[in-house]
C-alpha cells in the first residue's frame, strides 16, 4: 500500500503556513507566503488550492495519497460545516463557505478549525499536554487564545467556542477591550498592550524580545515587567483552575518565551490564590512544538475526522 | 423479581436529610435531623447506619432489595475511595473513611461525593439541566457551589475538585474571602456577605426572602439590591461562558428565589459582556428539584457507580 499524506495548512493574519505531513504527523516539506500578498479572499482560497497542487507536483504524488487538507483559521469556525464565520486580522471573511470551496478545488476531504484549538490538539497529542487528561493550551499573542482539553478530548462546547480565555473578566472597570467589554484579560496581557507599557518603561525601540533577553541577564524592570504580566496572568488562570481543577496549563506563543521569570511569577499568582487541592495540582509548563503546533493539529484534525467517518466528509 | 430500593443522605450543615428513594429515584420515604445534634463524626455515622436500618425496618424490606445507600456532604472528596477529605461546616470531620465504616455498620455498597456535585447531577438527569449536553448547576448559600456537566457528564477534574466558582476572582484587590485570597465571586455575593449589606439598607430585622418578597412588590431598594447581586454573579458567569461556551446555568439555592428581577440581571451582565455567540448561546434557568435535588442526585450516584461496576464498590 502507497504511504498516505495530509496536507496543513495555517492561515494567519500575517503568514499562511503550508505543510505535507506523513501519516505520523511528521513535517516533510513545507511552504509560506504573506498573507497580505493576496488582494481578497478568492486569490487567498486558490492560493492555498495551488499550495495543494504544489505539494503534490513537486513531491511527485498521486492525489490518491494525500488522505485529507486540515485548515487553522484565526476566528470562529462551524468546524463541522467547515463555515468560517469571521476572522479580526484577515479583512473579508465573513461566513466563508472554505470546506465546500476547497473541495471543489482540490477534490480532496477538507477540515476547518479554529486555529488555537488545533495547537491544543496538536499540544495533547503529540506535545507538552501529552500526559495529561485536562488541560488548557494558551497561546500568547496579539490576542490570547485558548483550547481546552477535557477527558482527553479537545473540548468545543455548544458553538465551538470555548477556550475564550482572552476575554476572562479580571476587573470590571478595566480598560475596554476590543470585544467591546472592559478588564479582560487580553486588555493586560495582549502583545499591543504590554509593548505600549513596554516602551514607557525601555524607550520606543524596545521589543518584547529584548525585555525577555533583559530578563534572563536580571535586569530589575525587565522582571518586574514579566512580573507584571504573569501576575495578572495567573490571576484568571486561578479562577479557571478552581473551575476546572485542571491537570496542566501549556503555555505558547511570543511571550510564552520569556522563560522562567514569567512562568515563576505565574506559579506564584495562581499557588497564592487558587483553592490548595486545584493549585497543588496544575503544572503550568511551556509548548514544545512553537510555530509548527497549528499544521500539526490540522493534520490531526484529519486524522480524526477520517477515523471516525463524521458525516462532514461528502 | 423484588422492587428495588436505594437510600439516600443529604448532609448538611444544619439539616441531616435521608431518603428511600426507589429505582427511579421517586422518593418514597424521608427524614431529617438536626446536624448538630450528634455530639462528634463517629455518633453522626452510627446516625446514618441508623437511618438506614430505620428504613429497611420502618417500610418492611429485605436488605437484599437495597442497591446501596448515597452521601452527600458539604465538602471536597475523594468520591473513589469514599473519604471525606474536611467539612467546612462540620466540626472535626478530617480525613474520614465514610464509606469503609459506614459499608462496615451496614453491609450495604456506600458511596459518597460532594453535594454540589450531586444537584448538578441530579438536575442534569432529572431536573432543569435536562435537555443540555453543557451546563453549569450553581447553589447559592453562604458559599456559592457549582457542579459542572460536560458532554452529559458530571464533569470532576483531576482531583474531584471541579466547580468551584465560589471562587472566581472578581476583583484582586477585593473583600478578603475565606479561601483566603481576595475578592472571589463569594465574597459578593455569599449570603453571609449580601445579608449584612441588607440589613445597613432594611434595617437589622430584614431577611433575603423578605427582600425577594419586596422586590416582587417592586420595592426600587429591593430590585436594586437584587440587580447588584445579579451584576456580580453575572460578570463571573459571563468569564465562564466565554471559557465554556454552556447550553445552560442553573441555578438554586435561596437567593435563587428572588426570581425574574435576579435572574434578569444576570441575562443582562452576561448578554453586555460575555462573546457574542457564548452570550446567544447560554439558558440561564433555575433549578426545579430544590431542597430534594441533593438527595436524587445522591440517589444517581448508586446507581451510575453500580451500572459501571466501578472497582470501588467491594
Amino acid at each position: 500500500m502507497a504511504k498516505k499524506f495530509i496536507i496543513a495548512i495555517d492561515l494567519g493574519g500575517t503568514n499562511l503556513k503550508c505543510a505535507l505531513l506523513d501519516a505520523q504527523l511528521k513535517i516533510k516539506a513545507k511552504s509560506s507566503f504573506n498573507t497580505k500578498s493576496f488582494d481578497d479572499k478568492y486569490k487567498l482560497i486558490q492560493g492555498l488550492a495551488d499550495s495543494v497542487d504544489n505539494f503534490i507536483i513537486s513531491q511527485g504524488l498521486e492525489r490518491s495519497v494525500i488522505l485529507g487538507v486540515g485548515i487553522g483559521v484565526p476566528g470562529p469556525v462551524d468546524t463541522f460545516r467547515g463555515i468560517v464565520h469571521f476572522l479580526p486580522n484577515v479583512p473579508g471573511w465573513k461566513e466563508v463557505q472554505l470546506k465546500k470551496i476547497l473541495l471543489r478545488k482540490t477534490k480532496l476531504p477538507v477540515f476547518v478549525d479554529n486555529d488555537a484549538k488545533l495547537m491544543a490538539l496538536a499540544e495533547h497529542k503529540l506535545g507538552a499536554a501529552k500526559k495529561f487528561k485536562n488541560a488548557l493550551c494558551l497561546t500568547l499573542g496579539t490576542g490570547v487564545g485558548g483550547g481546552l482539553i477535557i477527558n482527553n478530548s479537545l473540548y468545543r462546547g455548544a458553538d465551538n467556542a470555548a477556550g475564550e480565555i482572552g476575554h476572562f473578566p479580571l476587573d470590571e472597570k478595566g480598560p475596554l477591550c476590543g470585544c467591546g467589554a472592559r478588564g479582560c484579560l487580553e486588555t493586560y496581557i495582549g502583545n499591543n498592550r504590554i509593548l505600549k507599557i513596554a516602551r514607557k518603561i525601555f524607550g520606543s525601540q524596545i521589543t518584547l524580545e529584548k525585555i525577555s533577553l533583559l530578563a534572563l541577564q536580571f535586569n530589575p524592570k525587565a522582571i518586574e515587567f514579566w512580573n507584571q504580566v504573569g501576575k495578572k496572568l495567573g490571576l484568571a488562570l486561578s479562577g479557571v483552575v478552581n473551575l476546572l481543577n485542571l491537570d496542566a496549563i501549556v503555555l505558547g506563543g511570543g511571550i510564552a518565551c520569556a522563560g522562567n521569570v514569567l512562568f515563576n511569577s505565574i506559579r506564584q499568582a495562581i499557588q497564592s490564590r487558587a483553592m490548595p487541592d486545584q493549585a497543588k495540582r496544575v503544572k503550568i509548563i511551556k509548548a514544545v512544538l512553537g510555530v509548527d503546533a497549528g499544521l500539526i493539529g490540522a493534520g490531526y484534525l484529519v486524522k480524526e475526522r477520517l477515523e471516525r467517518g463524521t458525516p462532514d466528509l461528502l
